[in-house]
């Protein structure tokens, strides 16, 4: 028999797509209540229109051959010129490559530091990205409860799991699914953690520029950076998910060996989609306009599930608001809510949290607040 | 310390990369021979317009949003389609990846199949980008002579390397470097050992489209392909370098356990891309005249070598000739080379093969002749 890759079936599908397949069943029943799809990750609101015109004339004038290793010099030296615009810190462009989205980013990262028989950190509630990447790597996952501390991961509760197995520690903040950024105080306290113990963090950065309340307090601020990989890109700031671009920022070292695993995984990125990355440092101021369309669903949501007295997390950034559910079985709640409410929603049990779903902020608000209405009538309504 | 994946130190900097920055070296340099680099494995020809301008459209025209997982389903029902019209073999389109140039889809190929310990076994000369994913993969390169077979892989040398550590076995026809086809008998007995001993066969056929002499045998071809993962791209076909789109072609099975090492490791390739892609498909059918301008190149370099008594591999496809050296140095020879003749070629020992040099066919042919007679010249001139 043919062998295959035994992590591999340890890799399940996901819960997400368990549920998009599930939505098509009820899409276009005449005389139905409209279906509403909150299960989705990524914006609605469009794509810059000079992203768009600037790449369509690069596209017909540009030669479009392959790009320097690592990313084109232009697009890194203008990312090192955003952060030291908007963070006051130096990057240089030979501390960043260039990805594939955010999610080769994390890939790259994770098969640079991870080994077999490591374990690697994580507060709940977690991306469902991260495990299957770890696993692929030999390594576990170790999830660390954070409801005690408002879902922020402390140093105190980090270090009750650390062991010398432990590897990394992988942090997502602002956090999809529950929006909550993390504060100075803890991430300083987490990084000077991982430089006594040579921990690795790996800090998911991807919705650092949607903030509703307070500040985004990234992992290259402290001045100390060596074992810090920082992911991020563009699919939710700029929306440009199908262009598949992001990069990562780490020390010139580490960026040597990181380099190797992008080089041999993909050549590079599209360099018509690095074009666009370019254009969207240098010409759209338009992401404020785009945060207060969030900032206003996230809030008018969250208003009216508290007076309805269901309870969710109160979401500081990113495009999603995580919703309690009490006790429960998170994906038999989000099959019967689709069932008897047509409001799809992501089932808390794929983000390690089994007593919450998540909902999308990426519809209008009147479709938001439909279906805000449609989750509390469920939930308040007596079920067998 | 901070601990890496020591694999990664088994990655050295490529041989290529060291023969392009001593190129810069040589550069503009005022009333000294003109530099001719050939290292290059990048096309020269243009990318088609009409991709170009149907992609500018969509661009600018279309939602650009997250792709389906695996690919859109047009473009994998093209590539379908493409093999019907071309090779008369039935594929579906949930048995093809798309995937971010060819190197992506040779990355998840190994990722999905190869484990730690395994040996994977390839014909010599041998394309770089190989070794470093197996080292990645915890497994070890078993490179196989085939001067005796004029560089084919026979099931009978195949035979000799076969150990129950073996895995999968890498082919590359046409051949970068060699531009070697292989017969069908040879395809046909591998592919029956390999089905016999389960293993796999991962056949880069990214060169695909460029036949000088006699015809590509493509391993989809023989009627069994369970074991068959196929790498193809639009790199050397369409020019399409810098776009990174390829494709994997698998049994369905399979491609289950492909697609999760995708999708984690990329999530998909640019949606942009694939349009191109599409593009390329549909309309162009613009390759045969570029064919002839590289099957005109390889013949005539061939010639003029020959008839000065220096010894190469005579292309039948892809866009390089290799060239022997007699005994020695292949690195130092390219350094000499470009020191006194301003002539750049890869050195044959990136390919596993000391003795040899490889000349790019991606420059015009007057261009490509002076080259020839520079290397002439200097390979019949007396060394010290």
């Amino acid at each position: 028999m043919l062998e295959i890759n035994p992590y591999l079936d340890e890799i399940e599908i996901s819960v997400i797509r368990k549920i998009s397949e599930a939505c098509t069943k009820y899409k276009n029943i005449s005389g139905d209540k409209c279906l509403i799809n909150l299960t989705i990750g990524e914006p609605d609101l469009p794509q810059p229109k000079i992203i768009k015109e600037d790449v369509a004339n690069y596209i017909v004038e540009a030669k479009l051959g392959y790009s320097q290793l690592g990313g084109i010099i232009e697009l890194r030296e203008e990312i090192a010129k955003y952060y030291k615009d908007k963070y006051d810190i130096d990057i240089k462009a030979d501390e960043i490559i260039v990805t594939v989205g955010s999610t080769e980013g994390l890939s790259t990262a994770i098969k640079t530091v991870v080994l077999p028989g490591d374990e690697v950190i994580a507060p709940l509630p977690i991306y469902p990205g991260y495990e299957p990447l770890i696993i692929m790597a030999g390594a576990k996952l170790v999830k660390v409860e954070t409801k005690d501390d408002g879902y922020e991961l402390t140093v105190e509760k980090l270090k009750e799991f650390v062991n010398k197995k432990t590897k990394a520690i992988i942090l997502n903040y602002p956090s999809n699914p529950s929006g909550v950024i993390i504060s100075k105080k803890n991430r300083d306290d987490i990084l000077n953690f991982a430089k006594e113990n040579n921990l690795y963090i790996i800090s998911d950065e991807v919705y650092s520029e949607i903030i509703f309340e307070g500040e985004h307090n990234s992992f290259l601020q402290n001045g100390y950076r060596e074992n810090v990989i920082l992911v991020n890109g563009f699919s939710k700031s700029h929306s440009l998910t199908g262009w598949r671009i992001g990069y990562l920022i780490s020390s010139k070292k580490l960026r040597d060996y990181l380099l190797k695993v992008h080089q041999y995984t993909v050549t590079s990125a599209s360099i018509i989609s690095q074009k666009g990355a370019l254009v969207a440092l240098n010409k759209c101021s338009c992401i404020d306009e785009q945060i207060g369309i969030y900032r206003e669903r996230a809030m008018k949501v969250y208003s009216r599930l508290k007076e309805a007295g269901v309870s969710a997390i109160k979401p500081k950034g990113a495009i999603y608001i995580f919703v309690s559910i009490g006790e429960g079985n998170s994906l038999e709640f989000a099959e019967k809510l689709l069932e008897s409410e047509r409001v799809a929603v992501v089932p808390g049990v794929a983000f390690g949290m089994d007593n919450f779903i998540r909902l999308s902020l990426v519809s209008d608000l009147d479709e938001l607040l439909e279906a805000t209405d449609r989750i509390i009538e469920f939930i308040n309504s007596p079920r067998v």
